[in-house]
């Protein structure tokens, strides 16, 4: 008999709110046979205060034997900006080797976009995730004087980036127009960009189905407020991936909606699920966080580990359920999770 | 008697149609009094394809006599990427020390933008200009093999994040708003994220009529398109600007109207001042180019040789041109020139 065993950390804020209903439609939705055994983890702010700890060896061990994990949210105000992001969130991303930080960014109907006109917005961001400026390579010097320096080492290898260009151009192939845009900065940055561009011109022609395009990050952001239509599959570095799905996540009805994956798919190391937005402090514990892009991140991983259909079901779900909302009242986080449960079900 | 001493640099695909249209509104708009002398400068693409050279030192002497700098664009697709952006942009403005990257975004009446329900968008984007992962530092390594790795290296010191942050403040302070956001991504990038946010608390004490706020980059492109109303003025680095800037003027009617000023307020060197836009080689030669982003940046040139009467006429004639245009006709990069012409001199 089947089963999945997921660790989840709700981490802070709106963390646990949405994690809580992630969980509740991934148990409405998988089949009777598949058994689900989850455990939890105190990862995140609380944590960090209490003890001082981000992610004790011990933990991330354990976090190891899992199949696969679900997080909601990390960070607090309370804390010093990078201390968790770097010593919990990044730790993560670069022990377990998620090299596709994958990101689908999709117009639901019936959902707002700040954009006239309503363009129809599909696409997908493969987003390098264990490179580029996120190493913590850099430092400074004479740090607090007026002869301070403080350097960023963005570090790309042909290891890196050929196995997220490998994986973006098989995506791409997979999908109906088969198109695969690589944005980098290669005017600029002539190293990363020219080990950027010639693996992405070499692996191209293992792919001759696949149509492909370049653009520099900056004009990338023009085409995802003017022409968002025109982006099927995005190839990116670990920061521009990072810019561009927020900004994708504006353009097609908030962050609200956008959910992501860390994915290793050697499957030497468990994935990680989790929602693009933050914890959101300012509304927790108050029932008003949207869950649905951690329900979205739960098809994500579902596809991952092999569950297509309830993966579709879920992504059908939240389709149906935005198309058919009353816009008039706002629904809480609870009433959203279990219209979503409900529909994943029947 | 006064007088400008003005170095042109038209550049690359549709920069000299609209340099022309620059100088042409620049004339008109003179007091009869000033005296205004130009020279004209070949570099750019055709240059490099002829001689191999993109900036010689020689002209690089001749540029440091002028007032100031009109450049048009550069750039063209049968150049390698980087070779001209290296070797003559970004040269220009770190041989120039040109640490104020100006970038004023404003939606003016009467012109598209992609974003629903038209915000009131009035912001000023203060870019740094000569260090960040602009400097050229960083370099590949087993180049073109298997285990090649590249790397970029982002330099921020006291010296150069102050000085643009004491700029910023200080512009913010004479806007009526007074509102200076700085952005940053200080929860990942810490070391440079780290400077940056010490040296505007530290200069925010200085002006204490001054609002502060702080927003990493991703978040701040969604503000860009959810909330653009909120900015005053930003004040952000290089990379950063680069990006934010192009999502500027997208949203505020697109990249014909994004004027520029690269400026050394010490006076040690003149200061440039471009169109964002680039060469756009599919429309040059055509007529079809807007000449107004150039036109805008011909009034910040004013404004820096301390012709604000003068710069405010041309953006007033903008302005105007722009509300009483008909918008069934496309007009030609001539006419729009012809049109502002005509208003600045009345
Ligand atoms: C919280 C932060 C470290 C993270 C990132 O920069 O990757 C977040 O913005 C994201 O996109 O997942
Ligand atoms: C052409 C390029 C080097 C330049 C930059 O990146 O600064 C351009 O995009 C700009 O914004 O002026």
């Amino acid at each position: 008999s089947r089963s999945i065993d997921l660790a989840v950390i709700p981490g802070d804020g709106i963390g646990q709110e949405v994690v809580t209903q992630g969980l509740k439609v991934l148990n409405a939705v998988l089949p009777q046979d598949v058994k689900l055994e989850t455990k939890e983890y105190d990862l995140g702010a609380q944590r960090w205060h209490r003890t001082g700890e981000t992610l004790p060896d011990a933990e991330l061990e354990a976090l190891k034997g899992h199949d696969a994990i679900l997080l909601g949210a990390i960070g607090d105000p309370s804390v010093p900006s990078g201390v968790l992001e770097r010593g919990l969130l990044l730790k993560l991303r670069f022990a377990f080797d998620h090299f596709i930080n994958l990101r689908p960014s999709k117009l639901f109907p019936n959902t707002a976009t700040p954009l006239a006109g309503r363009p129809e917005i599909d696409f997908v961001v493969v987003r390098e995730g264990t490179e580029g400026p996120y190493t913590g390579n850099g430092g400074s010097l004479r740090t607090g004087t007026e002869h301070e320096i403080a350097t960023e080492v963005s570090v790309n290898t042909a290891h890196g980036v050929e196995r997220v260009v490998r994986d973006a151009f098989a995506r791409a192939a997979a999908r109906p127009r088969k198109k695969l845009t690589l944005v980098h900065k290669n005017n600029v940055l002539v190293y990363a960009g020219h080990l950027w561009k010639n693996t992405f011109d070499k692996v191209a022609a293992e792919f001759p189905e696949v149509t492909t395009d370049y653009l520099h990050v900056d004009a990338a952001t023009i085409f995802f407020v003017t022409q968002p239509e025109r982006f099927d599959v995005i190839v990116t570095d670990n920061l521009f991936g990072d810019i561009l799905t927020d900004l994708a996540a504006a353009v097609t009805g908030g962050i609200g909606l956008a959910a992501s994956g860390n994915i290793n798919p050697t499957g030497a190391f468990p994935s990680m699920f989790e929602p693009v937005h933050g914890t959101a402090p300012d509304i927790a514990g108050q029932g008003k966080a949207d869950p649905t892009a951690t329900i979205l991140s739960v098809a994500l991983l579902l596809r991952h580990l092999g569950y297509e259909a309830e993966a579709v079901r879920i992504e059908e779900a939240v389709s149906a359920d935005l198309a058919e909302r009353d816009g008039k009242h706002a629904r809480t986080t609870d009433e959203i999770g279990d219209a979503l449960a409900v529909r994943v079900a029947s």
